[in-house]
């Protein structure tokens, strides 16, 4: 069984508000999400950076919603020896909190044999809520910033590089020229401290163009397909059009990376996919900042790519929680 | 640190809604509980209890407030060998929140070493939060049923006693009575099958003269001494008053349990603990069922116990997930 026939069983055993990024109740969203270390981080990852990353996944769901984040939960289990960095990880929490505007209200407090944060965040729907259920066949498909950098982080920190208490990052390679430094370090930090879209989710809700919405956190690839069968249709991708980390593309192979393989699949990247009937430019316009359409929503059901005008079948190869691998 | 110390740094570090049994939003509140393998039940109790555990210690801190609950979501992770068995998790979790009359709006699935299991839950208030600072000197100190089968089943299943997947219970030992066996299994399903007092926390609220409350969920001891130090005072307990599970008494030295120790500190009871300046006979008639008065608020700081009329200190010996053992 893959992730999504469960959440579709889930569905249909609990309620049929499942399956979306976050649940709608009046004019609320709540969603919830856990991080597991040795799944989700790695033991030696500065737990402040957990803290962030936990808040801001669920922000980001929250964000998909076209909702804004107002307050949030936190239950947390640390080993007992590491009780006294309890306060150090609550503060960041707290730092984080106030850069979106949200209120830690309540937390839970557990000792456990690893590490673990589930966070539960609600969001107030100022305008409508937005769903992945509403791409038209026509729309423009869009990413709101460049991709790929997530996962060329997590795939240097499975390669050796490191994070230090202050976010300093250190390559295992002294050979490494400076600007490949810099890049990789810019990776790391987008994978290990992203950013959730608060801002832009209640502006999209607001431009009654905008059709529908989800945020990319298992790929490309597996969410669009998330939301075309959500909407019941298909989507042409136009690789030329896919917006690349900077300077990325050009350092991907000196790093031992395979840039279209991060834009395409690589997940936590926590930008927004939506879809609208608006051209790039007004919708860029309208939302005071660049944001990127990279093809368009079909009739047809299945995901097709377009390179130098050949198309080819795009297959969802996101992550899984619970593919066998 | 003692949980309660760290809890009093986090109020400080991220909100002064922390130190309540939820958090009041508006006319809302919110409680989260995290559930771990090997901590809060072990690997060997079928699913299907952890599940209707999780949701009745979260309904539990909602009743505790006065709040009737609405909603929740569920974060769970599993190890990957047991993603089949996922979905009879949430059919029992999805048949308790139909017991209580609660929505599950919203999951997240993960898969990790050990079984993890984290429920927020959001109610209403209907009338005003109780909280449990209220308490006044001369109030009379309530709980809400009796005492001591929770603990007694945890004492039971550490010494070999088991749960089938339906709830059957097996004592280790073939010379016990019927009436012990029984006994035995009843505390034991009160330990993995608690029920929240979901419908008696919004009818104290109702009631003005109940002035704080608080879920007994370390033990009543240790919760008694969080509701005196939120509301500044102390209080005398009278063991001769103290309600007991039908049938412990005499039957705990023959299951090797001590009954004074499970119903003054045992904990996961979620029964209410309360004040009220009315009287036993009048609250039981004001919420249509017993309640039990067992001692009275007092000015004075700290615990006091009365047996035969002697009087001697309490001290909070209940369960503290960070306590130093």
């Amino acid at each position: 069984m893959t992730e999504d026939e469960i959440v579709a069983s889930l569905r249909s055993v609990l309620s049929s508000k499942i399956g979306d990024d976050a649940a709608v109740i009046g004019d609320q969203v709540i969603t919830t999400d856990m991080l597991v270390e040795g799944v989700d981080f790695t033991a030696d990852l500065p737990l402040r950076f957990v803290a962030r990353k936990s808040l801001a996944v669920n922000l980001s769901d929250v964000a998909a919603m076209g909702a804004r984040p107002t307050h949030a939960v936190a239950a947390v289990a640390v080993r007992r020896e590491d009780q006294p960095r309890l306060e150090a990880f609550f503060r960041a929490l707290r730092e984080a909190a106030d850069e979106y505007g949200v209120e830690i209200v309540g937390g839970d407090l557990s000792s456990a044999a690893l590490t673990i944060i589930n966070i539960t965040a609600v969001g107030r729907i100022e305008t409508r809520p937005l769903l992945r259920s509403g791409a038209k066949p026509g729309d423009r498909i869009y990413v709101s910033r460049t991709l790929g950098a997530s996962a060329a982080g997590l795939s240097l920190l499975q390669r050796g590089w490191t994070v230090g208490e202050r976010g300093d990052v250190k390559s295992p390679s002294a050979s490494l020229s400076f600007e490949l430094r810099e890049l990789g370090a810019s990776a790391i930090r987008r994978h290990i401290d992203p950013a959730a879209e608060s801002d832009l989710g209640p502006l999209l809700a607001s431009i009654a163009e905008v059709t529908s919405c989800i945020d990319i956190s298992d790929g490309l690839s597996t969410d669009l397909n998330r939301l075309c069968a959500a909407s019941g249709c298909g989507a042409l991708i136009e690789r030329e059009r896919l917006p690349i980390f900077p300077d990325l593309l050009g350092a991907a192979p000196q790093l031992g990376l395979r840039a279209s393989e991060l834009v395409l699949h690589g997940g936590e990247e926590y930008a927004l996919l939506f879809t609208s009937s608006l051209r790039e430019s007004e919708m860029s316009e309208r939302v005071g900042r660049p944001v990127y359409a990279i093809g368009r929503i079909r009739r047809e059901p299945g995901m097709t790519l377009m390179v130098d005008g050949i198309e080819s079948e795009l297959e969802p190869r996101g992550f899984d929680h619970f593919a066998v691998s």
